[in-house]
């Protein structure tokens, strides 16, 4: 056949998706050419006696936001929450702003309710600052300092590259705030350095497992501290590329209610990493089997997940917290190669747009 | 057939969790008698300084504890906050607690982390409060101050009493922080009197509805603001009692990313209450019936909801912030009466213990 008797899309589906997951290496080195801007934010933070961290953001930026409660507390031991927006922006609530750093997170920098929270929060006394993707966006302009995400365009509806991005760049603030920027910096080139390879090596391993759930509607996803974000992330993609009803669950969640719904049509993914949440996650795997679930396995800890009928190994992070960079890929080639599988365009999902303006 | 012949168990599938459903108002009313201790926690964290709130739980308790949010943050206008139980405990973050009021709450008193949690922030110089049902616990023994559910036994695994009662203990302690104590207890007098007409109301309705879902396998709820905690306790009776891979979202939640996974056999259910976050539940069930799927509508705004197959009205609660305390009884019911229809026993979920252990 010629193209002329067949026209190809501008496109083939998926190619989106997976060019901008390659890209990440290179989207989390370009991050690090604005260290200097992260550093001078953190340092007026410390300035003005911050004493709390409120981040806003939507779908996956929210689901980076779960990341930043464990890099701020971790690194700077400063407390750091994902701030309800309705509370100010539609119930009109009046808190004590003095001593927040609002840490506001859009790739587009379009979203309106971040835009609104950020507009009042700045009014309000605190010090705002925006992470986005677009520095002359109308989230951009409200803030009153602008961190570049510095990610490139991303034209695939499911964010990738702008989610990694944004972790590295919670981590980095995090770490700025610490005094450990530059360990921080070094911690994220060896990361970049491993996706490089990590890439095309799951692109051919997941080819190969994905048909196995083609037929699945329903899936938990399980991690905990750190992990919890890249469960809600990979679950986000599941959701968005797959049509798979997905729910993310700390290890602790799930042995609290929701290991009642499991059955052997159910399958589990577990996010192990090699650090102080691996027993919880551990124990979690062991009773979602017991329930008949199926176990997938990844993480740099995966391995040590017993029983599992699918592991995906990614390499050990050079720093704990950053491991949650390298732990996001797998889910985001599955969502890429399940997609395929079921003859979905994981670039272009039904219903939805790359930018979502409604309330 | 006589007794001997078919040995009756204990109690009927149900009976226990049908039993305290019905035993909400009285709970309620006992909860009251207790309001003077909660004003003077109150008074204490106001003397104390208390700038924000750490609110620590898992299960039904972390549940309510989205409630408190609103709650914290609408009457005295504090920050409220559901706190990372393992960036303390697994993690060990050195964060400052000056000026934090810690409110964990535990039907039993004897959840393992969340003790170890309260322990270590009052050694840090954090104000520790346990909501428990059973004043008598590790947890209470644990905290500096102890407030009553007063919910009385709790039998069945799934929780229902326990649930509105740490609603309505979290808007109490909120309401006496902020000077209307008074107040809020004649609206939590009102509600419980509407409960009394609701329960066999909604007995009788949802005998005859829940058929039709016997053999869903997944469903979205749907609330935001206040109504975001009816929405994570409704999906967390289904998951425990009718095996339901339910998965609470925000409606803004959904549009940004989750609809795209909707089709007709993927029933939403959305909580309209009658206030400022109605149009964003609007907007999110018109998307979902675009995708095809089927609407339940409850909550006392229910017949706004366009084009819903089920509608499941609750009457208007006597103050706004009170709502969630009549929505979440129709998810609570319609569980009851779904397990029944699957022929599964609620009062005993498979794989389930009253209290978790395990962490």
């Amino acid at each position: 056949m010629t193209a002329a008797a067949e026209p190809e899309p501008a496109t083939a589906a998926g190619a989106l998706l997976l060019r901008e997951i390659a890209e990440q290496p290179t989207a989390l080195l370009r991050l690090l050419e604005h260290a200097g801007e992260y550093q001078t934010v953190a340092d007026t933070a410390a300035e003005r006696g911050v004493r709390l961290v409120r981040m806003v953001g939507h779908g996956s930026s929210d689901n980076a936001a779960s990341y930043g409660v464990y890099a701020f507390g971790l690194l700077p031991g400063w407390t750091a929450m994902r701030d309800s927006i309705s509370l100010s922006v539609y119930y009109g609530a009046h808190t004590d702003l003095d001593g927040s750093l609002v840490v506001a997170l859009s790739q587009s920098g379009q979203t309106p309710d971040v835009v609104d929270y950020v507009a009042r929060a700045r009014r309000n006394g605190a010090f705002t600052v925006a992470i986005t993707n677009d520095t002359e966006s109308a989230l951009a302009e409200a803030a009153e300092a602008v961190l570049p995400l510095a990610a490139g365009p991303e034209l695939a509806v499911a964010a990738t590259k702008t989610y990694t991005t944004q972790v590295a760049a919670l981590a980095l603030l995090a770490a700025c705030a610490a005094g450990r920027g530059e360990e921080l910096a070094r911690g994220i080139r060896t990361t970049a350095a491993e996706l490089e390879t990590l890439v095309p090596r799951l692109e051919r391993e997941l080819t190969a497992i994905a048909p196995a759930f083609a037929f699945v509607g329903r899936m938990f996803v399980i991690g905990r501290g750190p992990e919890y974000a890249t469960a809600r992330e990979i679950s986000l993609k599941l959701m968005e590329t797959c049509r798979i009803a997905a729910e993310p669950l700390t290890a602790t969640d799930m042995v609290h209610g929701p290991v009642a719904a499991l059955d052997a049509l159910f399958p589990v993914w577990t996010i192990a990493a090699p650090d102080e949440s691996l027993p919880a996650v551990r124990e979690a795997a062991a009773r979602a089997r017991a329930a008949g679930a199926a176990i997938v396995a990844s993480g740099a800890a995966a391995r040590e997940i017993e029983g599992a009928s699918y592991r995906i190994e990614v390499p050990e992070s050079p720093m704990t917290l950053l491991s949650p960079i390298l732990s996001v890929v797998p889910g985001q080639i599955f969502a890429w190669a399940l997609a395929q599988a079921k003859g979905l365009d994981p670039d272009r999902p039904t219903g939805l747009s790359k930018i979502t303006l409604t309330p």
